[in-house]
């Protein structure tokens, strides 16, 4: 893709979603895959050629969930609620979100989190994350961890073995 | 500010405004100001102690812009129309945009952009930008141009003799 194919601007919600549903692993979905089957990815950071940081305008419909709870050791997160009300848990407990509210998960803080819909109605939010490289990602909740290499997240067991 | 301090979520419309209303320089601010001054930004990212990109939630009163036309040479930009019909100002021309649009402008790329608020009513977007170190920035209409050091822009001429 050269740069003069990038459009000017987009409206969001017509932006393709993500084809490959979630980057987990098999047993991983086994596990969880039916709430993430209700969570949909509009990369609009990618529809630029946005390399930094990634921009996703993220569904979630009634049930569904952000990701599993975790937490970055080096990649600052984001989020904006546009529309519905999310709960976002965290080490602390549980947060309710509503439209025009936001909150940011600071790199190495070791504080995981998570958005979950617990509402009947969908959930609309924009995600930033930025890429920097060696970033470690640990999921308090699961026997699952990630390592950031090649610009791609690669899962591991927690002792290091792989799926 | 340790990391206990920063808080789980906010409403983004209540976050303090930055209390400084612009960086340029004064000769810079003696041409453009009054369009400067209808321009506020709440730095939503910093509150959560995020370092790595900045998000500000900005209002565009009538008549503001958001920046001087500038590009940058490493750092990723990209806005998401929250309110309002800013007209975004490129390269190429002028593209009008409305709630729920966004557009991105890729490090590198020399085109230069800024929003220009040509309604009667209020503008409402989010700004999300990186902080890559070593990053140039272009200000093709003006005798300007910025380089980020130590966090900071700073701003020149374009024959690099201070202001």
């Amino acid at each position: 893709m050269t740069e003069s194919t990038f459009p000017i601007a987009a409206v969001a919600d017509q932006v393709p979603p993500r084809a490959r549903k979630s980057l987990y692993p098999q047993a991983i979905l086994d596990l969880h895959g039916a709430r993430l089957e209700g969570r949909e990815k509009r990369p609009l950071g990618d529809l630029f050629g946005l390399q930094n940081f990634g921009v996703n305008l993220t569904k979630l419909e009634p049930g569904a969930i952000s990701a599993l709870r975790h937490a970055h050791a080096k990649q600052d997160e984001f989020i904006y609620i546009l529309q519905g009300c999310p709960t976002l848990y965290t080490d602390t407990g549980s947060t309710p979100l509503s439209p025009g509210m936001c909150a940011g998960f600071k790199a190495g803080s070791g504080d995981a989190h998570r958005l979950v819909n617990e509402t009947e109605r969908d959930v609309l939010c924009l995600e930033i994350g930025d890429r920097t490289l060696g970033d470690q990602v640990i999921y308090p909740d699961e026997d699952l961890q990630a390592s950031f290499v090649d610009n791609i997240f690669r899962f591991t067991h927690k002792d290091g073995t792989p799926y």
